[in-house]
């Protein structure tokens, strides 16, 4: 059965895979419990009658009595937990209302492919052989769904959750030092890093093994069902990456405008009604968010892989090891995540503010160089030395050497886009320093040179991407750039938990200052958080190269399911899909822009309600009424992620259904080639004005101080810039990476319907 | 020799095309002589002893003397108009070096084609005939660059001219009424759009018939050579619009952010020492910029067309007039709007502010519904009922009436366009109030709604340019798409007219405010202007929608030429293309709006620095230095239309040297479904800033009311979006139309050198 051809036998290949998601998890609890070491309660004083950690304190508060501020540190950990998790549950809801809705979709549009007919039929590749009956593929493809959808629920929520376990334990070990609180929150993103990339591991495990075991020798069949685990994945991603995104940012964009600009007070002051939820924001957002969007691509990039996979070599010969590569890719990606992890943790030491960018820095690094030297064992052990891989009609002969070095470009292209996104990004370097510069003349040029830079931060990663997709596409074809994507994000866990690490250090600046916990105390959590700012800007960029990548692999898998073999765009068909493609980035930007405007705009009227009408509230005498305002931004997030997740939803299914194929394929590669490059000017925009605002903030050089300080008119431009900022990079730009992954794996599920059925208008006028 | 198949006889057509150009010229000229009456010059007084104009005068000045009135504006006139030429003067300088290299890089690319032998050939579709040798092919196309070439800077030249002759004028005859005011700018843009129209078409037919003398019945190279028609016009453009884009804003930009943000002194106040750079500006950039631009776009549709009829029945066959169907639908063109004109300045009369706007729209609509009876007319004299096209390398059937539709659909999705764009920028309408009524919460929600409102003027537009595509591409193949965008530019003489208006206007307001003149003066060119803007935006959407499908007829000419018949999506070479192509205009309009940028700080710091060293500025006493601000600007934009221009001369050449000619399709693909959808947006997000600011200070209704007055905080927000809407609208927005087209264009030019030498890379790797 072709096992003899790889160095790792079928059987080594289903123990592997298991034991490193396993690791994986063990890993992150592990992380967990020494998080959970904190202790934010006061209720359980150590065995000394001191509580746990006083003795630990290396500074003191000045004059604040300690009880108090754990106590209110506890208060507002709990606030921003229930507001999350109440956040998430209304979501939750709505989002199980189109689950069930979509599914029903996915099984009737599939079942009707053979007419619900429940006979086997002639395989579609291998036509020598029986393959299982459409109607089978229709039910495994909505069970699939479902499982990626709740693996997805579960990735966002359990991160959620982590993040604001771990804000309030930031806070209180920043009072010890900078260095306890940089574990803090690195460990905490770590949970969230490695749960998720061993959970999305195993349950794609577990899941192939279990429908094998109907499917048998089908492998086409099982594959095709298997895509539906990225489209739940995805499509879960999208409500969280829209929703939480119009949430975080309605409430962001709506209390700096009150606060910071008309009242003058300072960023997360506890006299703001709308800074609990803003904090539950940054959870619900940049948290759950980018955590199902990830698991989204990888989920993806597996499906993509696979379903091409099934129908070369791999598949027709039965090599089962050689078709869960991807899988193997992943695994040892856990555990080289695993010792990279250890470089932060326990090898070194953060011990200074200047050390915090290196440390997260060189854990990209390290994870990229290990992961090569693993991608290479890999390839070794579990590849044929020459194999053949489907393309669009032929089969092309592949080199493991050469898949090797497919898997590696998709690496280092990553860590290329991530360091580019750095540079443009961090004000350490001159376009961040120029953007700050130009807030001399106001708020106007700032905007100028912000979009400015965000045009310019896209030559180079879609430079790298563009050699990323030469270079795998050329060697393997579509199999080539879906491992390319998969290399990317084969070091997920440690790009999470440097990610996650961002937010969560954002919180517990913010609960500091609400605690009222001293000056020196704020002033670690916003060292930490600035090295936030800019690993959270690398993240995004990882997240839109690794879905530019995810979404050429899918529209190559979808092109092959749906038996086409050229996409040309000198035919009408072809192309008026490439220009609508290409508009459907702007659409859908032009809503979600508009939906954070709208209800930053609600946010900001509430706000002002509240400071007009509650006496006190400006003395801090008096409560504001935070419950409003979360409730605010949850309705507006949940009643305005309607439209832009229809237009995603809804266009391939009408697209493919009236117009078919070939206009559905144009679509796709238009708003792929688009969409991507929106999506990293975006988020590298937004990223500049918020740093070059911190920047002119921070006053750490002559030209910085020249510039500010807070309150200048220099800085009231920046802050301008920093708001519109606000919703491209944590809103509309991420956004699209799921918008070109989502309609890609949508076509690609639909395939055969489309196949079958679609291009009804065509059809009328031929 | 197939005349008989055509109601329309060769002879008939090689009289009817010169007599239709010579007629465009001579009312061009009339109109000239007609706003030549008002007199601008003290120096002859009537024969009754009083100036010509005293006695006409409605209403008389307060107070002002107005001999000195009159003085005033033929001083600051004479100085815009010194300015503006010297600009122009000072850039065909170095755009004769330009010229002149690249005309020795065309003889020395398409002369190396077949070595620079001086033998005839073998034809390349008609393989039974000879052809002219290829050295007489590189010849030729050098000396139709350089033709079109000299004509766009002619064109250029000639509408700047007018404008600066007719915009004292303007403000001369606001003081009769609104209506004389309007007319005298009307007329001004009549002179322009018909000499340029006339004066395109009348070039391009000379060089037709002049070359034929030469190549005699080797239709395809005479028509291959003729594209450097096209590729003269639109290089020239390139650099009018960058060169005066980075002029016109640098001075606009640098003249606002002082004179209205710091010092609080209304726009054009002769106090500003920027002010002249601003008003020359308008003269350089958007008059000539777009007229040249128009041109461009004019002559590429026209060839575009011509070099796929001579390789398809037409010219296989020699049907001269079926050839020349294009410049025919140009000459009816330009009596249709001769005719249309007329509605304006004769068959009715403009008396109040109110009647301005509908004036203008209502030449869209007349001249698109007789245009429309216009083509139907053409297509049935001057078509065969029924031929074929070339379909790259097939033929494909088309019958006269479905040509009819091609052009037609063309027509009326550039109307279409037009009254998108004006529902967009116009502050009539919700989308322009609501980004006013954002100004409420300040500089950062307006800048959000506009971008939101920017990328939503997409759809329509995009739908309209698919359809038209569809259309055209599905009964014609690339000739239909030729045509259909000659369709669109078929009324350019009125789209040029409305769109002069505009600058027209604005300047006239400025003269009137330096001037001193009464304050009712300028609020009648207040009004004649924010109907300008609305019209510019519609020209500038024309200017867009025409680029795409020129863009699209020239790629399908080149594909043609280069002897390719498919552009592969699913090819790496074609993938990688397509994105990097996407990426182009970021690139472009980083650099574009960088340059304004900075030539605004340059420009801000030297009207700072008047207003600081030189007493007496503030409070009028003492004269400002306009010379210096004239010099910024022009040396600005000079220098910084060097590398956008480079970035869209040298990317073809190198593309299609080193990657080959299916790279160099995806890189012309995607940049044109890429650059359209940021022109589209741009352009209309400036000009619903400009129009919401205007809405504001206007202060119509209830809902203004509120927000204003000038000066008022939402005012103050509204002036920061208007600034950073002007580089958007008028510098990179419109430059992105020549990207798209210039690089289509020299890629159709170039094309037979690509194909025998190109993809140098890939050789070597094979």
């Amino acid at each position: 059965m072709g096992t003899s051809s790889t160095i790792l036998s079928d059987l080594g290949t289903e123990i592997i895979i298991p034991i490193c998601a396993v690791i994986g998890i063990v890993f992150s609890l592990l992380q967990w419990y020494l998080v959970s070491k904190v202790k934010v309660s006061l209720e359980k004083p150590g065995a000394d009658g001191k509580n746990g950690f006083t003795e630990a304190l290396i500074e003191e508060e000045e004059g604040i009595n300690d009880h108090t501020v754990v106590q209110k540190c506890a208060e507002i950990q709990t606030a921003i937990s229930e507001g999350a998790t109440s956040f998430l549950f209304t979501e939750y809801q709505y989002v199980g209302v189109f689950m069930v809705i979509f599914a029903g979709l996915i099984f009737v549009f599939l079942g009707s492919v053979e007419g619900f007919s429940t006979s086997s039929q002639v395989c579609t590749y291998d036509t020598t052989k029986m393959c299982k009956p459409a109607l089978m593929t229709a039910v495994f493809s909505t069970v699939s769904f479902i499982l990626g959808a709740v693996t997805s629920v579960i990735s966002g929520f359990l991160g959620m959750k982590i993040a604001t376990y771990a804000n309030a334990r930031t806070t209180l070990e920043a009072r010890k030092g900078v260095g306890k609180a940089f574990i803090v929150a690195f460990r905490s993103g770590a949970v969230m890093g490695f749960l998720l990339a061993a959970n999305g591991l195993l349950v794609l495990y577990i899941t192939i093994n279990l429908f094998k075991i109907y499917y048998g020798d089908d492998w086409e069949g099982l594959f095709e069902s298997i895509t539906g685990y990225g489209l739940g994945g995805s499509s879960m991603a999208l409500f969280g990456r829209v929703g939480g995104g119009i949430y975080t940012k309605a409430a962001d964009v709506g209390a700096d405008l009150v606060g910071k600009v008309e009242r003058n007070i300072p960023e997360d002051d506890p006299r703001n009604p709308a800074v609990i939820a803003d904090n539950v924001g940054d959870n619900v957002g940049d948290i759950a968010g980018m955590g199902s969007d990830l698991f989204g691509s990888y989920a993806e990039s597996s499906c993509a892989a696979l379903v091409v996979a099934s129908i070369s070599s791999f598949g027709i010969n039965h090599e089962f090891t050689a078709m869960m590569y991807p899988l193997l890719v992943s695994s040892v990606g856990i555990l080289v995540c695993l010792i990279t992890t250890l470089f932060a943790t326990d090898f070194f030491e953060v011990k200074t503010v200047k050390q915090i960018e290196p440390a997260l820095k060189n854990q990209l690094i390290i994870s990229t160089v290990l992961m090569t030297i693993g991608i290479a064992f890999v390839s070794w052990i579990a590849l044929p030395s020459s194999f053949t891989i489907f393309n669009f009609g032929t089969q092309k002969d592949v080199k493991n050497w050469q898949l090797f070095l497919c898997v590696g470009v998709g690496l280092w292209a990553g860590l290329i886009i991530g360091f580019v996104t750095e540079y443009y990004t961090s004000n350490a370097y001159s376009p961040v320093q120029d953007v700050a510069d130009s807030c001399r003349t106001g708020a106007a040029t700032n905007v100028i040179f912000g979009l400015a830079l965000g045009y310019k931060s896209v030559i180079i990663p879609i430079f790298a991407i563009a050699i990323s997709i030469f270079v795998s596409f050329t060697f393997a074809a579509m199999y080539g750039v879906a491992v390319a994507a998969l290399g990317m994000l084969s070091t997920i866990a440690t790009g999470l938990a440097i990610d996650a690490y961002g937010p969560i250090s954002d919180n517990a600046g913010g609960i500091a200052e609400m605690a009222g916990m001293s000056h020196r105390i704020r002033e670690r959590t916003d060292a930490l958080d600035a090295a936030g700012n800019t690993t959270a800007a690398i993240g995004k960029g990882f997240a839109i190269g690794s879905a530019a990548l995810v979404s050429l692999a899918l529209f190559g898998a979808f092109v092959s399911r749906a038996e086409i073999t050229t996409v040309d765009v000198l035919t009408p068909k072809v192309f008026i899909g490439l220009i609508v493609g290409a508009m459907l980035p702007y659409w859908f930007s032009a809503m979600t822009m508009k939906s954070v405007g709208k209800a930053a705009l609600a946010m900001v009227e509430e706000v002002r309600r509240q400071f007009n009408t509650i006496p006190g509230l400006m003395e801090g005498t008096a409560k504001p009424d935070y419950a409003t305002c979360v409730k605010i931004s949850t309705d507006a997030s949940i009643k305005e992620m309607v439209p832009p997740g229809c237009l995603v939803m809804l266009t391939p299914l009408i697209v493919g259904t009236f117009f078919g194929v070939e206009t559905l394929s144009g679509v796709l590669a238009g708003s792929l080639v688009s969409g991507v490059q929106i999506a990293i000017s975006a988020s590298n925009t937004g990223g500049a004005w918020d740093n070059a605002k911190k920047y002119i903030e921070a006053g750490v050089s002559d030209h910085a101080k020249s510039l500010g300080p807070k309150g200048s008119d220099a800085h009231k431009a920046a802050v301008i810039g920093d708001t519109v900022g606000d919703p491209l990079k944590d809103t509309s730009g991420p956004s699209l990476n799921i918008l070109i992954k989502l309609m890609a794996v949508e076509s690609l599920v639909f395939a055969p319907f489309f196949a079958t059925h679609g291009g009804l208008l065509f059809k009328i006028f031929e």
